[in-house]
Parts: structure tokens; C-alpha cells; sequence
């Protein structure tokens, strides 16, 4: 499937002090040509491996798929001569349309209004085929500032080359790490995670939380959402784009979660500990019965 | 031309402690639609604010042009009732080829072996204006390592939002700060720089350095030997494939640029301590003259 790092010579220089040459390890960068039916429908720059939970977690993204059934072969290929391990082409199964053309290119942007941001929201939610508003999650704030540093502890080839962002699955409830993935691109790796999931056959995925090693933009928030994910922390900023999908979606989006903080931009109701969940639980019988 | 920075209500959660609530300053993410001729060329998702900067990098880096006076004009636009400020056309100068039709997918992997690193490094070699391989840059390690710290003290946007990436041209012999841009992708902030750089007449920046904030992909690579920059210096790791296109260009690359050390992945000859170099140029003289 193809190399995760790959090892180069190195110069380490430090300034007024001596030049050591050594052997160092970097992160694998290669192109995938995802293809549907024989068809190009889009290139990324990634770190070989999981392809096919890649391509299936990009075809989520894209809302041509909305369950791992509904790919129904993925292959390595290429023409005669070609490498084959850079092209993956999917088929979908019966009944399932294959995308138009305009998926080529960036469809979360086609819209009436033209291009601009509330665009791409109402774009994503048209296409959605899950709504993470009703997921009744409620997420212990003790629990979710331990997920960075178990998903920094599971980066395998993050500790051998530092050029690896990463993406992980816990459950909202228990903190059950479900998967973890790492690739040059972060959206690489949060399709990865998505795809995984499709393939296990559990989209939407209810009460899940997406960690995500960087900052969150427009496209991560828009990936939580299609997968059905009702909670997406970074470990940085999150874009105003970002925000915006969020609040307009329901996702509950938490950024710079580090040390024992985090700040919420978005769906702050479901961040609450034990206590503030009875608290609320007690006031609301009080209320009921007064 | 749009905002850089948006306000929101955030709340900062402290386990165990207080939920405070604030109004918190975001990045602003927003689509830009960059046109040639009225044709849709590229969608990118970027922080608003110079954009004609952006477009003009973007097409040096496609090599759709090579010169900032090939460029005729550009003007933000969009259809009636349509939002004007996130679609900007180009209009190229009179014998300026259009792009094909291809451009407006990845065309860096069109090549005859299929899809793979080596046919993305050559499509570059292939349509780029310039050769990197001859610029006798020699740059002093000890100017060099204050870079990354000069480049952050003039990040006003990120102080505000942390969610900026940034890019920064740097003469490579006097140490001069040329230009500043940051963006919440890191390729638009390279485009930026570029863009500036190609409207003021400065291709190729022979004896520059392009410092940016992150990690140094082959796409960041790609950018600075299409504008003829002989030295790519990055805040941490490089991918396999940045490493390979810089040995295969002949461009300098510069990892884990911190503190008073840097990791050389490429390119080592250009960086030299003056004592180095006057040392090599008296080894040369005796050389020729024994």
C-alpha cells in the first residue's frame, strides 16, 4: 500500500556550534486520483495507506455517498505501464447515482447567491444526508480535555518525523478511542476517520467526537457534519467559517482544548459535567412540579 | 475588501473551575472565486484581503503567467445580485495564453507515467519560467535562525486570533523584510507573497528566502521554484516529497527552523557562515593558484 515515512540524509546546523549529518525520517507525501466509475473526480496530496477509507471518507464529504454499502468495490489501478498504487477507482453500488461533473471541481460553493461563505453552509446542509441537531450527547469537559494527549500518544509516525497532523474518533460517553489517523492533510485525515467508520457501518455517527490535532476550518466542520458527528475539537483556532457552519448545523465546536481548558464557539449545551447535567436534571423536575 | 478578523461569543471552560464567557476574535474564512477571462479557474477558501496579491501568486504558481505585467487587470465582480467580493477575474495581457481547461483540476499530476511524485516533480520542471539551480545565494545561518521570530512579531492577525498561517519573503543577503501575509491556508499566504512580489517587478527573487509559518509540503515547494526563490525555510517538517522536488530543483530546504538550529534537507552549499565562506573562497584562491 505504500510507505508512511520515508528516510533522507540531513544537515543539523546550530548557529556557533558544529554541523552533525545524520540519517532522518520524513512523512510520506504521494497523489491520489480518486476515481468513480472509471472517472476522475478529484487529486489529494496524501500519506499513502487507507486508501480506500480515504476515498470512501471523501465520497461522505461530498455527499455522493452516505454509507459504507453504498461503495460497493475499490481498487488500486492504472493503465498499462502506469503506477497503480496512486489511483484508487471506486464503484458505487446499484442504485446509487454517480456524481455529475460539477463534483470535479469545489460544489460546496455552487450556489444562487454566488460564492460566499453562507453559500457553502446551505450547500452542505442541502447535501447532508444526516442532521446532528438532535444528537442528545452530553459530554463531560474531564473527559474531552484528555482526548489531545491520548491522540498525540497513538501518533506512531508523528513521533518519528514531527510532519504528521491527525484525526481521531472517541465516543462522546465512555471516551472510547475508536480510530485514529494520521496523514500530511488534515482533511486526509479526517476522511480516513469518516471512512473507516463508513466501511464498520457506523454512520451517522451518533454521539461521537471528532479530535483533530490542528485548527478547524470551514471544510473539517463541514467533513463532522456529512459523517453525522455532533462534536468537533481542535487543538487550535477554528476559522469564522468554521463557527459560522457549526452554529447554522448544530455542531458543537470546541477549540485551543489544551492543558485543562477549551473554548466553545458553537453548541455549548452539550459540554457539561456530571453535576451540571444533574443540576440541570433536578432543576428541571423542580420546574416541572412547581 | 472584506474582513480580516470576525467577533464572536465564545465560553472558555475550565474543568473544575469557572465557565467564563467573552467576545473572542476568529480568523476570517471566506471562498474566493478566481476567474481568467470570466472562466472559473480555482476556488480557495481564504481570508479576504489581497486577493488580486492572491490570484496574481496563484497563476505564477500554475505558471499560467511568469510576471506580475502579464497581468492586465483584475477586478472583483460576480453576476447582479450576486455577492462582488469574493470572485475576482483576471484579465491576462495581449499574447498571454489562456490556461487550458485542464488547469482548473490539479494539473500538477498530469503526466505520461500516471500519477505519482516523480511526474508531479517533473510537471513543474516542465512549465516553470525559472531555474533556481544558479542562484549563488550564500545565506548566513546565524541571520537565518532570526527569521521565524520576525516573521511572528509581525503577525498582527494571529496575536489577535491564533488562527493564522503566514508566509514572509526575507532578502537573503541583507536580511531584509520584504512583505508579510497571512491567511488561514498556508498556499494562499505563499500566493500572496508571490503575488505581491510579481506586481512589483521582483521575478524571479533571486537571493530570497520564503519563511513560512508551518510545515513545508510539496505544494509550498512547488510555489517558490515557480517564482524562482532559491531558499524555502519552514517552522517544521517538510514531506518526502517537498524533500524530492528540492533536490530535484536545486532549491534549499530548511526544516525545524527554532531556536538557534535548523534541519538542511536540500540545497545545504547556499547556507554558509561568512567565516565559512571567506575560508572556502581562500581554500579556492590557493586552489587555483597552486
Amino acid at each position: 500500500m505504500g510507505r508512511i515515512t520515508a528516510r533522507t540524509r540531513v544537515a543539523r546546523i546550530t548557529v556557533g556550534g558544529a554541523t552533525s549529518r545524520r540519517e532522518d525520517h520524513l512523512a510520506v507525501e504521494e497523489p491520489l486520483e480518486i476515481r468513480v466509475g472509471g472517472r476522475r473526480l478529484a487529486v489529494t496530496m496524501r500519506t499513502p495507506g487507507h486508501d480506500v477509507d480515504l476515498a470512501t471518507g471523501f465520497l461522505v464529504s461530498e455527499g455522493v455517498v452516505a454509507r459504507g454499502d453504498q461503495v460497493a468495490a475499490a481498487i488500486h489501478c492504472g493503465a498499462p505501464g502506469e503506477n497503480t498504487y496512486n489511483v484508487l477507482d471506486v464503484g458505487l453500488a446499484p442504485g446509487v447515482p454517480a456524481p455529475d461533473a460539477s463534483t470535479e471541481r469545489n460544489f460546496t460553493v455552487t450556489s444562487s447567491c454566488g460564492v460566499c461563505g453562507k453559500a457553502s453552509i446551505d450547500a452542505v446542509r442541502t447535501r447532508s444526508a444526516y442532521d446532528v441537531t438532535g444528537d442528545d450527547l452530553r459530554l463531560d469537559p474531564a473527559l474531552l480535555v484528555g482526548f489531545p494527549d491520548r491522540m498525540r500518544a497513538g501518533q506512531a509516525v508523528f513521533e518519528r518525523t514531527g510532519g504528521l497532523h491527525a484525526a481521531a474518533l472517541f465516543d462522546g460517553r465512555t471516551g472510547e478511542l475508536l480510530v485514529l489517523r494520521e496523514d500530511v492533510g488534515r482533511h486526509n485525515a479526517v476522511d480516513k476517520v469518516v471512512g473507516w467508520a463508513a466501511r464498520e457501518g457506523l454512520l451517522p455517527l451518533r454521539g461521537m467526537v471528532l479530535q483533530v490535532s490542528g485548527r478547524a476550518s470551514f471544510e473539517l466542520a463541514q467533513k463532522a457534519t456529512m459523517a453525522g458527528i455532533p462534536v468537533l475539537a481542535a487543538v487550535s483556532a477554528p476559522s469564522s467559517l468554521a463557527v459560522e457552519h457549526a452554529a447554522a448545523s448544530g455542531l458543537t465546536l470546541v477549540g485551543f482544548l489544551r492543558g485543562d481548558s477549551m473554548v466553545v464557539y458553537a453548541g455549548e449545551e452539550r459540554i457539561a459535567a456530571p453535576s451540571d447535567a444533574e443540576a440541570h436534571a433536578t432543576a428541571t423536575v423542580r420546574a416541572e412540579a412547581s
